[in-house]
């Protein structure tokens, strides 16, 4: 039994993972060692001042947390949401909906104010909302993987300040390619994952943490109801001169991390936008020039991921079924209401790269019109 | 920045993480592939097909969960708990203490049944207090990572089915090591990690789920108050011919994972079975013949974990600091209230050579009698 034999090298050019950096395999493969080890601490506190940076952000807490991006969302409310808070979650997309789910299933008065799938939330109107009611928290999606549209997340800060709630901003799939500058957003809390715009395969979930989000876990009147998530534990086993043993970080994982934090970083934030933008705009023209298009609305699209109308009267499936087994490109599919409409091209980190871009136009040129 | 370079070949004899097979590393470094790929789904099902014979089990749902070992845990109570349920939890060590605290705070009524630690729990104590009222759930941690000691899961498995409760067992250092039937046992319900016997880095937890307790998880009367952890959704993703997409799967974790299973099944449960019990007996021989003491009673001891008394006088944190910088060996410190009474010696997967416990013996020689 031996599956790992059919594994040959994929141009991942999906909604994440994404292509994953040499420098970043070589770091997973180095010898493991203790997750109490001095060194390794030492990679640890690496990684948190890298984090920093990558996020924008002065938080002292900003940290890997030891699960995928979807456990970083978990973890976000989990520990913010006591039973009865009212969250508002501004929804235009998958993602949208499961932040709601996931503060629904914790006790929380949950409200979704929903936009139409592939437009950006309206600020207008969210601002209208922010201002209805005493929410305790309110979250929105930054980059809606499921629909490839940018949200405002910048606008809605101050407000959600202002009226005494606290800001979670998902960042999944736009950390790394677009700025994600936490501290300038107002974000109180913010997560992402590994295996978009970080060239780091799936597995852990960057997540920054401000003073004001502190303060409310230190004041819950109950224990967060998730151990493993536990903030307030996690802190004391990645901060100090003395770490406290939580649990046991995935080592090899966090090897990863480092190195494309470091790739990343080498590379310079600036020009890694730069670069995002600017496959994107050769994947647009590309596509455009063998008559594709682009649903969502030009300035609210994303670089690291571009929806793409599917034509009429084209088998989406088999396309990408194609594209995969003759090309070693993958493709995504649409979710929910968009499944079959649209293809999801992932530009993620180590993946935008010109030669991807024409690969794949040419590929399918090449299958759509022979 | 880069602590990447301080990293050298350890020889973990720890309480995990355990040395990792070659073959392992080489599988976390092979190139990422999408995860609803139909490459990674066989190699899904094969890892399935895997665990249930390492872990002694027909159970369809078998599988990896996306966390370290303590995610199993949290995936174990968060599942099968509804708040108000009567848990048992039988502890003699940190993991015991710590079942008892998952449960709390998902608003279980928890009651501890605390047996001396460094001693195994009592069969005929145990079987008093299951049946002293209705539980729903009764906890037990096999190989008690904290204490070195063996607890005797088999004798309570029919008990607990009697009395109409689910059993959890925790399987995180027993995995691999020595037998875990979880079929034989009566388990409901059993998780491990991968950085133990499995030879693995840390970052998966293996977990198993049988019919009654599936029944259990159909007839709640609230959603599981964890989205990342519902085993509901994830049985979606991880079986049946189309995979529904819960959460993006840690890939290249998974390739270790299968290729450390291939390794285990390779060798065969029973020769590694025995390898880590003669290794054990290697290393009880070395202990004893440069006078050091092994607390735990013969008989409940745990070959992959060596609970050794510090003796009088020594500078506990001193030897295991010179062990790891002049000897690149890692041994554990005690947990709780055993902390500065103990060492914790692994022997677990692929550190269970006759080298290493050698190594480590003539090492402790060496500073112990100088």
């Amino acid at each position: 039994m031996n599956g790992l034999q059919l594994i040959t090298k994929t141009t991942l050019m999906g909604p994440g993972p994404s292509c994953v950096h040499p420098k970043v395999y070589e770091a997973l493969s180095m010898p493991t060692i203790g997750h109490l080890d001095p060194r390794f601490i030492t990679i640890m506190d690496e990684i948190k001042v890298m984090l920093r940076e990558v996020m924008g952000t002065k938080n002292e807490i900003t940290l890997p947390m030891s699960g995928t991006g979807s456990a970083g969302m978990e973890a976000a409310f989990v520990n913010l949401v006591e039973p009865g808070d009212k969250v508002l979650v501004l929804v235009n997309g998958v993602f949208g909906k499961r932040m709601a789910e996931v503060a629904r299933r914790l006790g929380a008065e949950v409200e979704e104010c929903e936009f139409t799938w592939g437009t950006p939330v309206d600020p207008n109107v969210a601002e209208k909302k922010i201002r209805e009611k005493k929410w305790q928290i309110v979250a929105i999606v930054h980059a809606e993987t499921s629909t490839g549209v940018r949200n405002p997340v910048e606008k809605l800060g101050p407000l959600v300040h202002e009226v005494g709630a606290l800001y979670i901003v998902d960042a999944v799939t736009s950390l790394g390619g677009i700025p994600v500058e936490v501290d300038a957003i107002g974000a109180d809390l913010c997560y992402s994952g590994t295996q978009k715009c970080l060239s780091c395969p799936p597995g852990l979930a960057p997540l920054t943490i401000g003073e004001r989000a502190i303060e409310k876990l230190k004041n819950r009147s109950t224990k967060v109801p998730n151990w493993y998530l536990d903030l307030s534990m996690i802190i004391d086993y990645w901060q100090g001169a003395r770490r406290a043993y939580h649990h046991t970080a995935p080592i090899n994982m966090l090897y990863g991390l480092h190195a494309a934090l470091s790739v990343l970083l080498e590379e310079g934030l600036q020009n890694s936008y730069v670069r995002h933008l600017k496959m994107h705009e050769r994947l647009v023209q590309g596509l455009t020039s063998i008559g594709l298009e682009l649903p969502v609305a030009e300035p609210y699209r994303l670089p690291m991921l571009n929806a793409v109308t599917v034509p009429e009267g084209v088998d989406e499936g088999r396309v990408r079924k194609v594209l995969l087994e003759s090309y070693d490109i993958e493709i995504g599919a649409g979710l929910g209401p968009l499944e079959g409409k649209i293809w999801r091209i992932g530009l993620m980190g180590y993946t935008a790269q010109a030669e991807n871009v024409d690969k794949l136009i040419s590929a399918l040129q090449s299958m759509l019109h022979r």
